[in-house]
């Protein structure tokens, strides 16, 4: 088999799963939709030609399995088959591809892997339909609020309606809980969504952790005034306290290593062309694959914050409204996935995921490892989603090459 | 009569006309309305009291004349009756006021001037009933575009039909135009409408200029990106560039002399928490008692801006949106009421006017003069607006030395 070939039969069906759309620009894939049916019609034929049987658990995950030893406990890989409104063909379905290529990439290479491997397609990760996500992963992590089950889609369907209109029996959904002793990991392949390897000329990277996010609102108060009348040594500018304040953002975010910082809304009132602005409301989001690192971040800008509003006489709030703590990866399957990666492209590339992915919430269940493939542009959610096909191939020879690789250290350490 | 009659004279004056006033916080009175009816015949009582004669002219203008020596030129003073909706009891109507006071004040001191006086109360300044202004002024000056009449206030009555239902002859008003050899020039009394004299602990100032304004619309398109997975070194973030541009217009402004710069406006897309802002739109607009000055300042801002988004590598386009030059006023007019200014106050600081008045209209005519009072906190176009009591009195004196003044002056150069 050439080089290039799994590059090629990846993007064959990954063609043939974009069709598997709402109609309109891009691919719409909603979970428990018939695009969802038709889907996991194709996903059932690509595992079974890669030798899985094929399962779909009450959650709506799609599941080909191989099989291990009696007793042996399972490495679990893959990704999710959803997709956003209008957006691409690569999040997520891509990495169910990669996946089950790689399953197959091993059988065609006669190689026998001492565990059970499980491909997983979750039913739901972005959460556009109903205002929860990623059930499938948390599920079988034991962390899924069954309360969500109540929750409505645009349309008025509770999600316990759409998945018994489905075929599936959300009451069930308690008994899919894993045993952490029988999983020995999961493994995720996803396109970065940013421009970075791209940038580095890489077609794969190694996820070190998906980032902690926090994000703070902030209301500037100073005094509207008329743009005639008021000298600017007068003047109490909520407008240039909060550009000095989004320069602030990005200087200390450009001297914190791994720190990303945007201030991302900024509303001014009053808001007209000749009155001096009086009051700004704008938000600031730090994301940092450390804990640590986000919290000093965080820390600093607050005192820049402060310090600018003091000096400006612009009274100030600032207030934290959401957070949530980095999942690092697990360091020992980090470095099994790097070592694939490496013997695929000859480097490897460690990088944060800024954004949340199924194997945020497999982190409660288990050891996690996340590789990304290189996207066009760094583009995503958006119709022009591309993932090269050098990268979707050595995505499958980087997948099988882990999996070998796992199974290398499960053999060293068996007693 | 004791120093502080003038201002309580005039305060209660002031009270009688707040009267004449939709409901509603505030003083909101209308041209062409029955509160601009009712403003009338307070104004007509007072004027009487003062020893004018008293008409209303096509333009709905009332004037309250003192006869000169058959022949001799007159000197018009004065502002304007009406005010924004829900705006205070002293912008324009104080200055009709403190004129007819210091007529009063001039007759009660047995000075007869060698020529006419009259003040005048305009209709219209505002331009908050129709889209125009300004036309008591420009019919003298013979400036008035006859096809506003046609304009439309929001209840979809024509300015022509608003006038005729007022008892006024909108088509006698080309006839109203004033031959400039019989005008000695125009001077007004206005609230500053800004903090400076109130800063400074002064009652009075002199006006050297009417500013000009010029405003900018810049756009900025850098790239939109997931606030997450871009890198800061990556990122062509446009609101840290607007937040740059805003910095450098407030810098440009403090370092040119009489210059003042704002940006009011500023919008950003796509405006949300999690995402780099890919397009900011803002608005620029740069007022100057100097239009040398002002140009120059619009010219070094438009460099930074170029200087800035290249840097950044942000695409931009600034497009100058609106510009109308100083009006300078008639630097011995400037003179005269700086030293009535002096006379009465012990101090005569001289400043520019940012915004516009009727005084910008009638410099199409003659010679132009104006002095402002402190107002309290600069606010204005508000039901809060106040000019101290103090400052009244010594507009009344001030506005009176200035008749006196312009009279030797007169004297002084007669054939």
């Amino acid at each position: 088999m050439s080089e290039a070939d799994w590059g090629a039969q990846a993007q064959a069906w990954l063609d043939r799963l974009a069709q598997c759309s709402e109609p309109g620009p891009g691919v719409t894939r909603l979970p428990f939709s018939p695009e969802h049916r038709a889907a996991l019609a194709v996903l059932t034929e690509l595992m079974r030609e890669a030798g899985l049987s094929v399962s779909l658990d009450a959650a709506g995950t799609l599941i080909g399995r191989c099989d291990g030893p009696p007793g042996a406990p399972a490495l679990l890989m893959g990704s999710h088959q959803d997709s956003v409104c209008e957006g691409g063909g690569y999040d997520g379905i891509m990495g169910v591809v990669v996946c089950a290529l790689a399953m197959m990439k091993l059988r065609a290479d006669g190689f026998v892997p001492p565990f059970a491997v499980e491909v997983l397609a979750f039913a739901d990760e972005e959460g556009v339909r109903f205002p929860t996500a990623l059930m499938g992963p948390r599920v079988l992590a034991d962390t899924f609020d069954m309360a969500a089950l109540e929750l409505r889609d645009g349309a008025g369907q509770a999600l316990r309606e759409a998945m018994a209109g489905f075929g599936l029996a959300p009451d069930a959904l308690p008994g899919l809980k894993r045993d952490p002793a029988q999983v020995l990991g999961w493994i995720e392949c996803h396109l970065e969504q940013g421009p970075v390897l791209e940038d580095e000329g890489l077609t794969l990277g190694v996820v070190t952790a998906i980032s902690g996010i926090e994000r703070h609102s902030v209301r500037l108060t100073g005094q509207a005034a008329h743009a005639g009348t008021v000298p600017m040594s007068l003047r109490r500018d909520a407008l240039a306290a909060a550009a000095e304040i989004v320069l602030a953002v990005e200087r200390v975010a450009r001297e914190s290593d791994g720190v990303l910082a945007t201030v991302g809304m900024l509303e001014l009132r009053p808001g007209v062309v000749n009155a001096v602005p009086g009051e700004v409301a704008l938000t600031i989001e730090i994301r940092s694959p450390s804990d640590a690192v986000r919290a000093g971040a965080a820390e600093e800008i607050t005192a820049r914050v402060a310090e600018i509003a003091t000096r400006r006489q612009i009274a100030h709030a600032i207030t934290r409204s959401y957070a949530q703590p980095a999942t690092p990866c697990d360091p020992s399957l980090r470095d099994l996935l790097s070592g694939a990666v490496h013997a695929t492209t000859g480097r490897a590339r460690l990088l944060p995921s800024g954004a949340t992915h199924d194997t945020s919430a497999m982190a409660d269940l288990c050891p996690v490892g996340m590789i990304f493939t290189a996207c066009a542009g760094g583009i995503s959610h958006h119709p022009a989603e591309t993932v090269p096909m050098t990268a979707l191939h050595d995505a499958v020879l980087a997948m099988a090459g882990a999996v070998t690789a796992i199974a290398r250290r499960v053999g060293e350490t068996a007693p």
